[in-house]
């Protein structure tokens, strides 16, 4: 994947997608000690990222596939996503959802015409379930971080961080399939100027950072965390772009992730949710143990998201 | 108040404040029918519009006055904001709060410096101690919505969406004290091209409702209202000019509020308090009984501010 190849990503989802606001708070800058820029995709259509990859992805078809519709499994975020995108273009959006998906999740993807299979919530039922229905309608299967035009789409984010400022010392994004965290690695690793990129997970969650230290792609046993977003695994495709250009990956626990969801929304009076909140965690944590390697920074953190069950809030 | 007063003041208070973002929502618009385009003074510094009416303020003190400080009597947000000005030019602020104000705006006066004295939560015991302050300490009385300095200060935001869409048809603000739909009154008239103002109250606190009908200033004898800024009263600096220049005012239901309030954290991903969800709703329900007045109208919404106890959230 090419500088090239992002930049034509980026052309070709623009017309699709918002180029979100990039807000800055000084009560949190104070905080950290460090200038921080939070790319907010939680104001992106669809209230995630995720939108960027999977436009990227239903374009890149051929006339024949389209007709055929696409199918995915997520845990909430990409299945409005690729409902909205193949909407946009009048294809058919095929979602296998865990059944514990947040309700809004699941309203959101009904809003936007997808079809919704619920399954177990293990990544060996999604798979299946996804097959299933890939080979009764013929339909496209799109997987939500390990698909090569996916990843490009996500690095779109970083790619117009950096584009607004250019001379960011980190970017910190979370890590869940491994989707975005590797197409922000591609942006940074062609558009930054001497820029590290870190991952944030949680603690319940932490396969990536386990992955990093095995260098083989490690599953989760359990992931009893509140950031939904970041349950899922790495995949074969994005792994090798991780292994090689991620400086590492912050874990955090459940009570800093709801302190620091709890920071944002009061401070900054944005609604994020709880894996974007793993990512600002992670950042505040960083500036905590290592005060001098982030003083007087700056920081750019990609607000992941700001799908949240109001009705289910951890305050 | 003449038009090079408000100019001068919003010249005046500029360094001091943000000029904050004016954004929209494709959804919201498609709900409505109209073109909406929310003023987000939630993004203001200290979390809502007041800062600009009491930055007017102090900076209009003689040094003298200035070396006796402030006091004034605030539910919360304006004894945020006299609290942060007071502080950023070095003047002492007394800040009477009634003993039911949430707590997070207690935190807020705190942490900006302010010392606070609680008391009953009537507006005569509220004038009682700041009266009582006053006289002891020497300290200036500034009034949070009855005073022209603080009115001026107040219609700053309004100016600042006028000058960035000025063809709006239509401006939305809350009324509690009438601080804010007085100056924004001001700037519709200096500003605007043929643009009504329309103000947006609780049933359970229509004071200002009551008072344009009778003509005279009414109070409200019980304020059983989840909007915890607009439980305040008219007063004849501001009642006058509300008179001459609002069109009308819409009463909004409990329901409303915590419906509309809803609706913007969950399609806009900002954060709003419940008085500025008075001002949505009441756009909502207007376009609801007129859909002929509102089609394909532009429509200014005052969000007024952000500041909310998350741990005592109506959903």
């Amino acid at each position: 994947m090419t500088k090239q190849n992002l930049l034509d990503c980026h052309q070709r989802i623009t017309p699709f997608v918002h180029n979100t606001a990039v807000l800055t708070s000084r009560l949190i800058d104070k905080e950290i000690g460090a200038q921080i820029f939070f790319k907010c995709e939680n104001f992106q259509r669809a209230g995630a990222y995720k939108i960027r990859g999977a436009t990227n992805a239903i374009l890149q078809l051929s006339e024949e596939q389209k007709k055929n519709g696409v199918v995915t499994h997520s845990s909430g975020n990409f299945a409005q996503a690729l409902s909205l995108a193949a909407k946009s273009v009048g294809v058919t959006a095929h979602i296998v959802m865990p059944n514990t998906a947040p309700e809004v999740k699941k309203v959101g993807v009904r809003e936007y015409g997808g079809n919704i299979y619920e399954c177990e919530p293990t990544v060996e039922a999604r798979q299946a379930m996804a097959d299933e229905i890939a080979t009764k309608t013929g339909a496209t299967f799109v997987h939500p971080s390990n698909d090569n035009d996916v990843i490009l789409g996500q690095g779109t984010a970083a790619l117009e961080l950096l584009q607004k400022q250019p001379d960011l010392d980190f970017i910190f994004c979370p890590v869940g399939g491994g989707g975005l965290i590797a197409g922000s690695s591609l942006a940074v690793k062609y558009f930054g100027e001497n820029c590290k990129v870190y991952g944030a997970e949680p603690f319940e969650a932490d396969d990536a950072y386990r992955s990093l230290l095995s260098g083989k792609i490690e599953s989760n046993e359990t992931t009893n965390t509140i950031a939904d977003g970041l349950k899922t695994m790495l995949g074969d495709k994005n792994f090798p772009i991780i292994k090689e250009l991620v400086s590492g990956i912050v874990r955090i626990t459940e009570d800093e992730i709801v302190e620091s969801m709890k920071l944002v929304w009061e401070r900054m009076k944005i609604i994020i949710e709880p894996s974007s909140a793993v990512t600002v965690a992670a950042v505040i944590k960083q500036a905590k143990e290592s005060p001098e390697v982030f003083q007087n920074k700056k920081i750019g953190i990609v607000i992941s998201g700001g799908n949240v069950d109001l009705s289910k809030l951890p305050f």
